[in-house]
């Protein structure tokens, strides 16, 4: 098994979505993609609430550690002379920054932590000036960083052993490094480093509609690194598979509940079933963070979003407007269909109601 | 059940995509769908090779209507003095609208079915001038159209038995009436007729990218009849019919093989899958010509289209041009995920390798 160092010394992403400038933080604009790469420099909370607003940054932890590096800005870009002056900017900063996005849990995860961090510090008399609270604030935004970059590898790290040299992975949606903010990702991973490690390896991804996700970010962030890869429609994911075109199926999650039920982008459920039936392996992908112990499968309720994503692509109308959709954002596997779950403390087997509280905890 | 005399009794759709005006046909403009329900007024087989062209008609047994009378309007429009011109002007058109569209199989041989059909009626001496042989061609075209909604019917007739009242049932594609030109269908016939007959049913329709069928037609051609539909992503095939919202499949079918192999619009093989793994019954719905009692599965090439159908919608580019890009028109769906195929014929049940030649013919 390669070993988290080994993984840390080649990983080396062409593609970086943010970029911590000592001063500044420059944001590789999302919302212009895939046609232009162009960053925008944030230097201020006030900058960072608008990037995040207008989509520029967006992916849960991508959005957590801008939000760390913005709690330094707020600091760096207004010069409090006292440290109470500095604890207010940083309350005003948070307060700016959380509201950009207020149902984004990573934002205002981000913020707390960096506020709390800050008070702790001078509290405990290790920030004993503005200078060097802002030198400390420096150090734990890395570490927000470093801790998502070191959960990325370790996911990647186990992934990894599901990866032969020559094959071909399905994914679905986007849980890559953009998404992620470290270039990384977590579905996208294993494939990411096998890539890094020099193995031959390629990917086909489903356009995932409606938002486009597959055709838009995956595309994007893989061809930039120069890994393979195929765009196909959502309705050609079972020929792929029937035609042995794919080797495993490496998906993210956004939860995973304690009997293993995986809920994760809209088409997951079809690519699951159909790796099923026809014995190709079938992994989710995700952090411990998105382990949800105490909810059951009938208690999550499936959100829904604007019917106009359905009837609309870029904008562009493809139905009359009073046709009746029904867009679920999210679908749920049950565990029969699911090979593996892969997180950053191991590779989780079934019976998942077992092996997941053992590894993740109680 | 429901006698084929008591659906040609209820059987009056509000769409009618081609109407014989015993002079001109007026052809529904399925180019301007579904935002503008424009008809378009032929005259001569110019004309009518041009809508095909232009694919304001299309649709297998749509264009072999259009074409049959087609054949009937160069008679009217060139008014020949002479039986031998008649003859003459027949094969002009003929020529003229053949090439309209090469690939179209129906078109060539309607128009083959209607110029033999002539020479026949001169040659055996029923037609002695030319104003009666445009008497019996007119009413030969009609044979035409009369013989696909009949079939059309039938299938519709067999469906039914298949449809409660109160279900709904989930597509593909768009095996509808604007395909066939009679406003009835194929995979679409049971659910109209329940519909005619009273019956509450309903659709769910996937949007069935890169053509967007489902969405563009589908969902047009049923809100025209007044039947509710529900429009998805092809993403959400899964969702709905793990949530319990379907009672069965109904689709279309290109091509049967003997041993019940179907192929059919790329997406349907994931609704077969899918249903038969949760117990949903999926249906093919064709006419015994779709039916290839010759070939073996491994025999059949699917066809892959232009990459740029799947990197544009409706013109805009969704993704850069330079993405590689797998666009297969068509899946194939093996016999064990099938309950039944519904032909004109009756409903064939498993086994079909001993069943479709029984039912179908050797």
């Amino acid at each position: 098994m390669v070993t988290l160092e080994e993984l840390k010394a080649v990983f080396k992403p062409k593609l970086k979505p943010i970029i911590w400038r000592e001063d500044s933080l420059d944001l590789l604009d999302q919302s212009a993609l895939p046609f232009q790469t162009t960053y925008i420099t944030v230097k201020t909370p006030e900058e960072v609430a608008k990037a995040i607003k207008l989509m520029q940054v967006r992916g849960a932890p991508a959005i957590g550690i801008t939000a760390g590096y913005g709690m330094v800005l707020a600091l760096i870009s207004t010069k409090p002379n006292t440290l109470n002056e500095a604890i207010e900017e940083l309350v005003k900063a948070k307060q700016i920054m959380d509201q950009a996005r207020p149902t984004a849990v990573n934002l205002s995860w981000a913020t707390s932590r960096m506020l709390n961090f800050a008070k702790k510090k001078i509290e405990e008399g290790e920030a004993k000036s503005v200078s060097e609270l802002i030198q400390l604030m420096k150090e734990e935004a890395n570490r927000i960083y470093e801790e998502e970059l070191e959960a990325e590898l370790k996911i990647g790290m186990y992934g990894l052993e599901k990866i032969s040299d020559g094959d071909t992975i399905l994914t679905q949606c986007n849980a890559g490094g953009l998404a992620t903010g470290t270039g990384l990702g977590t579905a996208l991973a294993p494939v990411k480093l096998a890539h890094y490690l020099g193995m031959k390896v390629s990917v086909i991804a489903p356009e995932t509609r409606p938002w486009l996700q597959g055709s838009r970010l995956t595309v994007y962030e893989l061809m930039a690194e120069g890994i393979q890869v195929t765009l196909i429609t959502d309705t050609a994911v079972g020929l792929v598979i029937y035609k042995n075109m794919v080797n495993s199926v490496m998906v993210g999650a956004d939860r995973i509940l304690k009997d293993g039920h995986v809920f994760n982008k809209i088409g997951t459920f079809k690519e699951a079933v159909i790796s099923h039936e026809l014995g190709i392996p079938f992994y989710a992908l995700a952090p411990s963070s998105s382990f949800d112990l105490k909810s059951k499968v009938d208690e999550i309720k499936i959100e829904e979003r604007d019917p106009n994503e359905v009837r609309t692509i870029r904008g562009i109308p493809i139905v009359p407007e009073n046709v009746k959709v029904y867009n679920p954002v999210f679908d749920v596997t049950p565990p029969k269909y699911i090979t593996a779950l892969i997180t950053e403390k191991g590779v989780i087997y079934p019976p998942f109601e077992k092996n997941i509280p053992k590894i993740i905890g109680l």
